[in-house]
Order: C-alpha cells, then sequence, then structure tokens
C-alpha cells in the first residue's frame, strides 16, 4: 500500500503541538510500507517519520518503540522514537495509533555484495547482543499456531504438489526442539527493504513491526533466506558465507543451534511463503501495493529442504 | 585546551569493546574544549564523541548524560549519549570517567545573523519546556556563593575601577529575588560556540556540563549575553529583539520575569567575567589553549548596568 490515512497540514500541525520539534517545514507521503502509513516530515528541528498504525494495536506499541530506543541508545543505527510533551511515544492521530522516529539517512540494497552481507551479519549480531539488556517481552506472532492457521486458509488454491509441500513442512514444523535454544528479541523481518546503506556504511535499520521474542536463529534464518538467496532460491555461497562469518563474530553458535539450523531456514521460509500467499490470495481492502510473489519463498523453501547449507561455513 | 588525555588505538579498541558500535575505523582528537578532552571516533556504527572528563566528578555526570537523552528523546538536536552493553552511559578510561555520545553535524556560526537569533530562541525555550518533564536535580555551581569566592581570589590583580565595578556586582547579585521566578533545568552556557548550524538550521546543541537546576532567566541572559552583544559589549538590537521574540512565543514571560530581568543579565555577564579573570590569573598546570578575554565581559556588564534593554521587545 501507500498512503492510508490522510493528512491535512493544519491537523499535521495540530498535532506536532504535542510535540517538541518546532514549526513544520513541509511533509510528503511515503509510497512504501504494507501495514502502516508513513510520512515524512520536515520541521525546524530536523526530518522525522510519522507512522500512522492501520492494524498493530496500540498495546504492542510500547515494545516496539522502546526496544528501537534501546537499540539507538546502544549506538545502533536504529531511528530513535520521539517522546511528546508528556514522554509517551504513542500518540492517537486521526483515531489511530501513532508515532514519529527520527528519520535515518541511506538507500536500500536490492543487489547486496558480500560486503554488505558481512555488515548486516555484524549489525544481526549486535542487536541480539544489545537486546540481552532490554527487559520487554512479546510472543512471536506468526508462531506455529498462525502458520497452520494460515496454511488451513490458503491450501485449497494450491496445487496438489504445493498442497503436499506446505502439509509436509507444517509437519516438520511441529517437530520438538532442544529447549536451551538461545532466545531473545528478535527483528523478524530484516529483508533488504528494511535496511538502508550509503554505500559500504549501514545507516540505517527500519521497521521493527514484527519484532518479538523467538529464538535468535530463526532471525539469522530469516535475514539469510533474504540477503543470501540467489533469484532461484538458491545460496549464493559467497553471501552466505559472509553474512555468518560475521555474525558469529559477535556472537559464537552454540551446538544446539548447529542442530537446529535446517529447521530454522525451513521455518523462516515457510513464514513467508505462507504471509506471501495469504496476501495474494486475500488481499485487504483498500491495498494498493503490488503483492509480493509468494513462489520466491517456495523456491527458498524448497532449496532448503534439498540442500542444507551448514552452519559453520 | 586540546587533547590532555592521549589515548593508543590499541586502549580505544578495548574500551570500545564494551560497546556495541562494531569495529574502530578511525579517530582523532579535537581540538576545542576548556575542561574535557574530546575525540571524533568513527566506528563500522557511525561517527561518536569520546569525552575524556579531565574534572568534572563522575557523580554528576549521569544528570549531564541523562539530560542530553531526555532532550535528544523529545526530538530536541542534542546528541544522544551511548549506552555501553550494561546500560551506563559513564565508563572509566585511564582512571577518568568517560562517555561516547553520537557526533552531530554543523558548524559554530561565530557572526550570527537575526535568523540564527530566532532558531536559538526558540530552541533555548524549547528546551526549557521540554525539561519541565526531566526529574534530575542539580544545584548551579556558579552560584552566589562561588561569585564571592572568585571576586575575592581575583580582586588584588585587578585596577581600582575594576575592584570597585566587581564589589558593587556582587553586592548587587546578594538582592532578594521574587519567590516564585521559573525555575528549571537550563543549559547555562549556551555560548555560540555550543550551538551547530548547517546553513539556517540548529543541527547540534552541545556541552551541558553546565546544565543545572536554576532560574530559567538566567539562562535566557546567559544566552542573549553572547548571541546579541557587538563587541563593545552593547546590545545588537536586531538580534536581541529575534532572538527574544521567539523565546516567548513558546514560554510566556511572567510579570515577575520582567522586574527580574536587569538583575539576570547582571549576574550573567558577572559569571563570565569572573571565569574568565580565574581562568587568565590563575591558568591551569598543562592548559594549551588560548584563554578567553575577560573584558568582553566586562563590557558585557557594564552596558547592561548603563543601558537596560527590555524583557518585551
Amino acid at each position: 500500500m501507500s498512503v492510508y490515512t490522510n493528512i491535512e497540514q493544519q491537523e499535521l500541525e495540530t498535532f506536532l503541538k504535542q510535540y517538541s520539534l518546532g514549526a513544520l517545514l513541509s511533509y510528503e507521503g511515503i509510497n512504501a510500507g504494507i501495514e502502516n502509513t508513513n510520512y515524512f516530515i520536515t520541521t525546524e528541528n530536523g526530518e522525522f517519520v510519522l507512522t500512522i498504525f492501520e492494524e498493530l494495536k496500540a498495546e504492542a506499541l510500547p515494545y516496539y518503540l522502546t526496544f528501537m530506543a534501546h537499540l539507538s541508545d546502544h549506538g545502533m543505527p536504529t531511528a530513535h522514537p520521539i517522546a511528546d510533551l508528556q514522554g509517551d511515544y504513542v500518540r492517537v492521530l486521526k483515531d489511530k495509533p501513532a508515532a514519529i522516529v527520527r528519520r535515518l539517512e541511506g538507500q536500500n540494497v536490492l543487489e547486496p555484495t558480500s560486503e554488505h552481507c558481512t555488515t548486516v551479519g555484524h549489525a544481526l549480531a549486535q542487536m541480539h547482543v544489545v537486546g540481552e539488556s532490554f527487559s520487554g517481552a512479546l510472543a512471536n506472532p506468526r508462531d506455529i499456531a498462525w502458520s497452520e492457521k494460515t496454511a488451513q486458509r490458503v491450501l485449497a488454491q494450491l496445487s496438489d504438489e504445493d498442497q503436499q509441500l506446505l502439509k509436509n513442512e507444517i509437519q516438520y514444523r511441529k517437530q520438538p526442539l532442544a529447549s536451551n535454544l538461545p532466545q531473545g528479541i528478535i527483528h523478524a523481518d530484516l529483508f533488504r527493504d528494511n535496511v538502508m546503506f550509503m554505500g559500504q556504511t549501514l545507516t540505517g535499520i527500519i521497521d521493527f513491526y514484527y519484532a518479538c521474542n523467538d529464538y535468535l536463529l530463526y532471525d539469522l534464518a530469516v535475514t539469510v533466506n533474504d540477503w543470501c538467496s540467489l533469484e532461484t532460491g538458491t545460496l549464493n555461497m559467497d553471501s552466505y558465507t559472509a553474512l555468518l562469518n560475521a555474525y558469529c563474530a559477535e556472537r559464537e553458535f552454540q551446538p544446539q543451534e548447529i542442530e537446529a539450523w535446517e529447521y530454522m531456514l525451513r521455518a523462516a521460509a515457510l513464514r513467508f511463503w505462507l504471509s506471501r500467499l495469504q496476501d495474494k490470495i486475500f488481499p485487504k481492502d483498500g491495498e494498493i501495493t503490488h503483492t509480493k510473489d509468494p513462489n520466491i519463498f517456495k523456491n527458498i523453501l524448497q532449496s532448503r529442504i534439498n540442500d542444507v547449507p551448514s552452519l559453520n561455513p
């Protein structure tokens, strides 16, 4: 989708009176984002992003926003949310929760080099390490129950072959895992379009609205599947080696993680195959964005089943 | 002074292991600052300033640093301090307290236009408004007792005329003030060299190491004396009108403040005349900076005595 909620200049000026950002100089809608309305706003105090949350419940927002603040406070390249004059990060705008964060510089890199993957591997591990001192907790809404429910919803629309693949993966997803797999707060959606670079420098990690507490290794699997897959779904081994080496330089893997790696790669591929199938088969009202292609993640899933890479590259 | 405490690359790399800023790429000493050692440091995560506190006691640092964080959290152009992996802003480096903050862009404007003064007036008032929700408290170390003590220390070195001026002002400084003058956290040193601009945009307010709880009007007087004085000490009325109009657009003056304005302007001029006299007469060991000229503030003081400007320009 692009901008969902339309804001008039006067409304925005009134809204900004609750902050200490100085006068509004300009604003424009951002043509990106699946579940929120975003505006770039420029005030006397600088450049910011206003997000109006179209679907997310206000209850979960403090978790996302305080985690963004926590990472930024530790020097990570994340957008710090802006507190209003009462000290709150979340306000209401047009009857919807809304927040302002600092705008970060940089551009997405859609064809990353191994060097970019090294940087992303470092940053992801840093996020996991810094997350250890974050006290918030939120279960992953895209859990096994969600996978099963979503699979039921989309199954009838799939080819026989895809139905079989989906059923197999749901079954595979239910296997018990080692109880001591490291957990923590994860980004859960660290795709290329959520990371910004200026040249080789990572300048922004954005969109924390899937962050949750789950296996750290699952977060790595989500990241690897997006950053290190060729169009066919198979791994680009140079990117893969670069990302993993960088990650484990900051956080060493434990033996039970090496065991669970195939599971995590397949679970991560399944989650995005399912959400994309759902978005395609049941588009939301008013959605004007291009739907993302589910087959990319079917291919990634099949590739991970056929050719399991080692966690120690 | 310029860099006081010398840091080797290896020491800095070891120090940075307590943070999550990625690898050190480069660092250089900053030839500025009166009481601290500062280094620009560049890591994989961006550009930062490392400050080693040569004189400030570690006890007061959390007050300064959490206030900087508070302002930055509210969208003010102040440097956010970086928390270490334990969540602390202050660490020890070479047996001295040290902290890392984000580096801000921009340059000092030593010959400000009225437009710059408008921007500074807005920013100072915003700082006072945002400070209302800050819970820390610290008395002003440059209070009347300090003024008296410092006057005693420097008096014998002054001409008869300057001695008389100083004695008069100490006496004037002791008069009782209205008990309901608005107080709050103030910067207390918002000189031109502590504000950075890019063009007409204020991009950085720095050096919060004189921040304290005191009269808001005193902070305005400190700011006006530096930003709006001609070389002779007399006011540039265009700058003065611009700064005051901008300030009172964000925070209205109260009648007792209008009464106290002459007092605040003279107290603010006295404080910097005294500290500069002290720095000149009793230079610190190892100090290699140029001492700032005390006479500038003697002239400002005399000008404020002779020609009291209105707080409602």
